[in-house]
C-alpha cells in the first residue's frame, strides 16, 4: 500500500481538492483527508489497472508496478485495502469533526459515485468491452467522462464539500469546471500516449495503440483531438468566472493538465 | 456485479446484522443497508478471493466463478465496484435518513475497519505469506480472527449501530458474539473444507489442504479443532445471556454457523 501511494504521481486530484477548497475559503486541514482520499482512489485504480490480466504494465511511476515487485496477488489486496481505507479515512478523520457529520457523508456519497460502477469502475468496464471495437467520438467521451473523468469531476465536488460555503452559483461553477477538467485530462493522457516518451511518462508509451484501444487521437485525429483539448482548456477558465481572483489557483491547475508532457 | 451478489450463498453475514439490530428493537427497514453492505464486501471478496493469482477456485455457490464466466479483467473491476457499492449505500440509503449521520458515519467506519488492512484484507495478506510455512495456533487464530472474524463481528455491530438502543452491556455482549462467532465461523469452514463434499459446499472441498494453507485441522489436529469449535460455540451463547428472550435469533444463528454442512 505504501510502494503504491507515497512516492510519485503527480497528486492532481489532491490539488484539485485543495484548489477547490480554498476557491471556497476552506479551513486547509479540512481538505487533507478528501485529498487523500482520491488520491488512495486513484492509486488503488492504476494498481488493479497494471495488473496482467488488465493492462499489464511493467511500469509506473518510474518504477515497477506494484505487481512486478510484490506478486500479483499482494497487489490485488493491496488495491482493495486502498480503496478501502479511501472510504474510512473520511469517515473516521479527526479533523473532519468540525463538519456536520452529513457533509461528511456527501462526500463519501460522492466519492463513492465517482469510484464506482457509475463512474470510474464502469468508464473501465466500457473500455474493457471497447478493445478492438469501434468507437464513435460520443461513446468514447462517455467512457473517458467515467474513467477519467468522474474521479477528477469527484476530486473538485469534495474540495466544495469540505467547506460550509459556496453559493448555487459557485457550486455549479465548480461542478462543470469538474466535468470540463476531467476531460480533458484524458483527451492529453491519450495525446501523451502517442507523442510522449517512456521516461519521461513513467510509465510505457504508445501502449494504447499497442492495445487498441479508443482514444481521442485514434477516434477524432491528433489534430481534433488537440482542438478539442484546447475548447475545453478554455472552458475550464471560463467556468472560474464566477470566483474572480480565488480562482487562481484552478486556474493553473487546469493550465497544468493541459499543457503537462507526463 | 450482478452474477456474484443475486443468486447463492447463506447470506450469514445479513443475517448477523438484522438477528443483532433486531435483539436491540430495531426497526427492521434500517438494516436493509447494513445487511446489504456487509454482503457486498463478502461478495467483492470472494470474487477476488477466487481469481487465478490468488486461490485460482473455478466454483463457487454451485455455479463457475466469475472470472470464469466474464473473464479476469471483468471479475476484477466486478470485485472493486462491488466494494464501492458498499459504503455508497451505507452513505445514501434512503431508510437509513432516520439515523443520526454521525451514527451513519460510525456504520461506514466500522465497515471499513472490518474489511481493510486491519480486518479483512490484512488477514488475506498474512494467509497469502503464510502458505507453506509453519504456523502457531495464535498466529492461525490472529490470522483468521482478521481474514473471516472481522466482517462477521462487523455484521454484528452494524446491526447493533442501526438502532439507538442498546446500553453499554449489551454492546459488550454483541462484541463479543461477534468475535467468538467470527473465529469459529472460519474454524468450521477449515473443517469443512476436509470432511466436506465439493457438491454441498458448492466449492471446492479440500483446496486448502492442496494450496497447503495453514487451517485450523492442519495446525491443531481435527479432534482439537472441533473441540475449539464447541467451545467458542458454548462461549457465543453464554454471551448472549443480557438479551434473554431477545437473543434467540442470534443464538439460532451461532447454532446455525456451527452445525452446518457447507
Amino acid at each position: 500500500m505504501r510502494y503504491a501511494t507515497l512516492d510519485g504521481g503527480k497528486r492532481v486530484r489532491a490539488a484539485l481538492v485543495y484548489a477547490a477548497g480554498e476557491a471556497l475559503g476552506a479551513s486547509v486541514p479540512l481538505l487533507d483527508a478528501p485529498a487523500c482520499a482520491v488520491e488512495l482512489v486513484h492509486a488503488y485504480s492504476l494498481v488493479h489497472d497494471d495488473l496482467p490480466c488488465m493492462d499489464d504494465d511493467d511500469l509506473r511511476r518510474g518504477k515497477p508496478t506494484c505487481h512486478r515487485t510484490y506478486g500479483e496477488a499482494t497487489a490485488l489486496l493491496a488495491g482493495d485495502a486502498l480503496q478501502t481505507l479511501a472510504f474510512q479515512i473520511l469517515a473516521e478523520d479527526a479533523a473532519l469533526a468540525v463538519l456536520a457529520p452529513a457533509k461528511r457523508l456527501q462526500m463519501i456519497a460522492t466519492l463513492a459515485a465517482a469510484a464506482g460502477s457509475s463512474g470510474m469502475a464502469g468508464g473501465q468496464a466500457i473500455d474493457l468491452a471497447a478493445v478492438g471495437k469501434p468507437m464513435d467520438a460520443d461513446q468514447l467521451q462517455e467512457m473517458h467522462t467515467r474513467k477519467t473523468g468522474a474521479l477528477i469531476h469527484g476530486s473538485v465536488m469534495l474540495g466544495a464539500l469540505a467547506t460550509g460555503n459556496g453559493t448555487p452559483a459557485h457550486l455549479a461553477a465548480l461542478d462543470r469546471f469538474g466535468r470540463v477538467v476531467g476531460l480533458a485530462f484524458q483527451i492529453v493522457d491519450d495525446i501523451l500516449d502517442v507523442e510522449g516518451d517512456t521516461q519521461t511518462l513513467g510509465k510505457t508509451a504508445r501502449a494504447d495503440a499497442a492495445r487498441n484501444k479508443p482514444t481521442y487521437p485514434a477516434v477524432l485525429g491528433m489534430a481534433a483531438a488537440r482542438q478539442r483539448a484546447r475548447e475545453l482548456h478554455k472552458e475550464a477558465l471560463e467556468s472560474l468566472a464566477p470566483f474572480g481572483d480565488n480562482g487562481q489557483i484552478l486556474a493553473a491547475l487546469a493550465s497544468f493538465i493541459l499543457e503537462r508532457r507526463q
